[in-house]
C-alpha cells in the first residue's frame, strides 16, 4: 500500500481500510464452519463505517448491533433484517420497539427486567418477539478487564439458572419466541479454549432446554477472537470451529458468531504525519498529528499498536505522542524508530477495530477521514470533519 | 435545580450547566488576584460549548486554546483576540499560520523545533510572532499520571536551560517577540504547594531573563487548580494567589492563569435515566442510558463522580453502568443507592469539565444535549445528536 501517496491525496490523520483483507478474513471464518449451518454476524461496534458495512453485507454477512443506531446503519448499508441481531445490556423502550418493527432476526435479552419490557412492547405492537438470551457462563476470558465480559461479576447476561427460568417464561408467553442462545465472554481472546469451555457449558443448557420443549435454533458464540497486534498467536480457526462443533455434540442448530476485531482489526491503519521531534532531558518524543481522540486504545487499554516509519535510518527509543494536552495522549511508548522530522509519515498498524469508532472531538479536533482500498483502488468513505461540522449542533443556540 | 423537569423537557442523557455558578467561580479567582494585573484565560478544552464560551467572554475572561478549532470557537463566541493564547505540544503549520493571522495575544511554544517553525511562518507572513515559552519545571503535581505534565519525563515544555537558549534566540529574531513565560504542571491539583514551587522556579528564570534584557510581560501559571469531587479539600484561592505573588517577588508582570476544571467542573451535571436493575449473583447493577461515550472519566482515569438519586429509599451497594458492551463502561462502582427501576432519574455530579468535551459516538450513540441554566431559566445550548447527524459525513460515499 502506498501510504505516502495516500497521505498526500487525503491528508493526515487518515484511517485506511483494506477491503480485500476484510473479504479474506470473512471467507476464512465462514469456511471454518463449512460443513454446518452458520451465520457470521459482524459486530458493528468494531468499525461502523457505512461503506464497510455495505462491503460486509455484499460478502453475505449478518450484523450484530448494540444500539438502534447500529441497526439503522446496518439496514442502510443493505443488511437483510433477518440477519440482524440486537444485543446490549441497556436497550431503551424506543430501541426495542424500532427493532421489533424492523423485523430483525432476534433480540438478545440480557436480563429479567429486559425480558419483561420486550414482552410488554411486543404485546403493544401485537407481535411475537424472537429472542435469544445471553448466558453468562462464568468463564474467565483472560483478557483486559475492561473487555472481559464472561464473569458473573460483570454486568452482562444472566447465570444459567436465571436463563432457564427466563426461557420457560418466554415459552409460555404469547409475545415471546425463544429461538436463540447466546454468550460472549470477552474481546481479544487469544486462548480460544475459554470460548470452547463456554460453548460446552451453554451447549449443556441448550440440551436441557430441548428436554423442556424449548427448541433453540441459533447457537450464538459471540465474538472475541483475538488478533495479532504484536507477538500474539494467530487463532487457529479450524480448532475454534471444531471445538464449537464438538461442544454441540450433534445438536442441529445454526452457529452464529459475532466477530468484530477478527474481521477488521488488521485491515486498518492510521496514517499520521510527524509534527516535531523533541527531547526532554534524555527522553525522545515524536509529536504526531494523530492523538488519543483519533485512537483511544493505547490510552484506555494500554493497547499495543505497531508503528512503522516510511523512512529508514538508525533507530533509537522514543514515545509517539499526540498534540492533546494530557500525558495520557500517546500512541506508543518506548519503541525504536529512526530520527524523524516535520512531514515524515508514520503508519499505526492494526487500527481497523475500535479505532475510528471510539474517536471523539476532544480538544476541538475534527475526526479523521476514512478511506477504503479495494481491488487496488482507493476511495473516500468518510470525509474529514471540519470546524463547521464540529459546531453544527451548537451554533444555532449561540 | 429541578432535574426531573429538565429530564422530561430535554430527555436524557443530558448535560446541564449552571452559568451563575460559573460566574461566581470566575469572579472568585479574578478577585484573588485583586491587587495585581491578571488575565484569567479559561481553558477551552475543559468544556468548549460555544454558549458557555460566550458566557466566559461576557464575564471578561480570556481563553487558553490548544488547537485552531478551539481558537475559532473562542473567537466565534466573542473572545477578544488579544486575550487568546495558543498552547499545545503539537501545533501544525496551518494552525500556527491562522493563529498569527488572527493576531492573538501569544503562542505558547513547547519546543525548539516549534520555535523555528513559528519563526519561519511569521517571516513568511511578514509578522512578528508574540510568544511565550512553556517551561517544564520538573515538579511533581501529585495527580493522576495521565494528567500530570510538569515532570521532565513528560512531553510538555522544555527544561530551564533549553528555555533560556530559546529566549535568547527569540530575542535576536526579527520575527519573534518573547513576551510571556509559561508553565502548567498538571490537572486536578489539590496540593497547591506544587504550583507555588513551580512558580518559584520559573520566577527565578524570569529574573535571569530580565538581566539579559528579555522583558517578560506575562507570567502564565497554567491551570490545574483541583476541585472537590468527593472528599478533596477545596483549594484556598487566597493562598494560591498569595503564593504566586510571593514567588514573583515584586516583578511587574501580568499574571495569567488558565483554569478549566476550576471554573466549570462543578457547574455541570449529567442527568441519566435508569433502564434496568439487574443482579448477577449477589452483585447489583443499575443500567442507565448514559455511558462511557458520554462521560469517559470514570473509565479512563478511574475518576470518581458523586451520583444521586431523585428517589429515596433504603440504600444498598451497586455499580452504575451504561449500555455499552464493555466492562469498562461504568459511571460508578460500589456506591450506595436505593432500589431503582426503569425511568428513575440519576444525577451525575461534577460533570462540567472533561465531560461532554471528551464524548464520542461509540456504539453509534448520539451525543447528549447540553442545557444552560442562568438566572433561573434553562435553555438548550446544543441539541441532541441524531442518527442523521452521526452518518452525515459518510452517507454521500455509500
Ligand atoms: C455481544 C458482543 N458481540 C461481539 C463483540 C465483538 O467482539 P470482538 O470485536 O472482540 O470480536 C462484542 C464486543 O464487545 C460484544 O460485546
Ligand atoms: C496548558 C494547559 N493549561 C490549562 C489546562 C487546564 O487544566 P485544568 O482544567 O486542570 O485547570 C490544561 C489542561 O490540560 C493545559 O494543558
Amino acid at each position: 500500500m502506498d501510504y505516502l501517496q495516500l497521505s498526500q491525496k487525503y491528508q493526515t490523520p487518515l484511517y485506511v481500510y483494506d477491503f480485500d483483507y476484510i473479504a479474506s478474513r470473512y471467507n476464512a471464518l465462514k469456511s471454518a464452519f463449512n460443513a454446518r449451518k452458520s451465520l457470521i454476524c459482524y459486530a458493528v461496534k468494531a468499525n461502523s463505517n457505512l461503506s464497510l458495512l455495505r462491503h460486509m453485507a455484499t460478502l453475505g454477512a449478518g450484523f450484530d448491533c448494540v444500539s438502534i443506531g447500529e441497526i439503522k446503519r446496518a439496514l442502510l448499508a443493505g443488511a437483510k433484517p433477518y440477519q440482524v441481531i440486537f444485543s446490549g445490556v441497556g436497550k431503551s423502550d424506543a430501541e426495542i420497539k424500532e427493532a421489533l418493527q424492523n423485523e430483525i432476526l432476534m433480540i438478545n435479552v440480557e436480563g429479567e427486567s429486559e425480558l419483561d419490557r420486550v414482552e410488554m412492547i411486543a404485546k403493544m405492537l401485537v407481535k411475537k418477539a424472537r429472542i435469544s438470551i445471553r448466558v453468562n457462563p462464568d468463564v474467565d476470558a483472560k483478557t483486559h478487564p475492561y473487555i472481559s465480559t464472561g464473569l458473573n461479576k460483570n454486568k452482562f447476561g444472566v447465570d444459567i439458572n436465571t436463563a432457564k427460568k427466563m426461557y420457560l417464561k418466554a415459552k409460555n408467553s404469547n409475545h415471546l419466541e425463544p429461538i436463540g442462545i447466546h454468550f460472549h465472554i470477552g474481546s481479544q481472546i487469544t486462548e480460544i479454549s475459554s470460548i470452547i469451555e463456554a460453548a460446552n457449558i451453554v451447549s449443556v443448557l441448550m440440551r436441557e432446554l430441548k428436554a423442556l420443549e424449548i427448541d433453540i435454533k441459533f447457537f450464538d458464540v459471540g465474538g472475541g477472537i483475538g488478533i495479532v497486534y504484536k507477538d500474539e498467536n494467530e487463532v487457529n480457526l479450524y480448532e475454534y470451529a471444531q471445538g464449537i462443533l464438538a461442544a454441540l455434540g450433534g445438536q442441529d442448530v445454526t452457529i452464529v458468531c459475532e466477530p468484530g476485531r477478527y474481521i477488521v482489526g488488521n485491515c486498518g491503519t492510521l496514517i499520521t504525519s510527524v509534527l516535531y521531534e523533541k527531547f526532554n532531558k534524555d527522553k525522545r518524543f515524536v509529536v504526531v498529528d494523530a492523538a488519543m481522540n483519533d485512537l483511544l486504545r493505547p490510552s484506555l487499554y494500554e493497547a499495543h499498536h505497531e508503528i512503522i516509519s516510511l523512512k529508514d535510518g538508525e533507530k533509537s527509543n522514543c514515545d509517539i505522542v499526540g498534540p492533546i494536552c494530557e500525558s495520557g495522549d500517546f500512541l506508543a511508548k518506548d519503541i525504536k524508530l529512526p530520527r524523524l522530522q516535520n512531514s515524515d509519515i508514520l503508519v499505526v498498524k492494526s487500527a481497523g477495530a475500535y479505532g475510528f469508532s471510539m474517536s471523539s472531538n476532544y480538544n476541538t479536533r475534527g475526526r479523521a477521514a476514512e478511506v477504503a482500498i479495494q481491488n487496488g483502488t482507493d476511495r473516500l468513505i468518510r470525509r474529514r470533519e471540519s470546524f463547521e461540522d464540529i459546531i453544527a449542533l451548537e451554533k444555532d443556540y449561540l
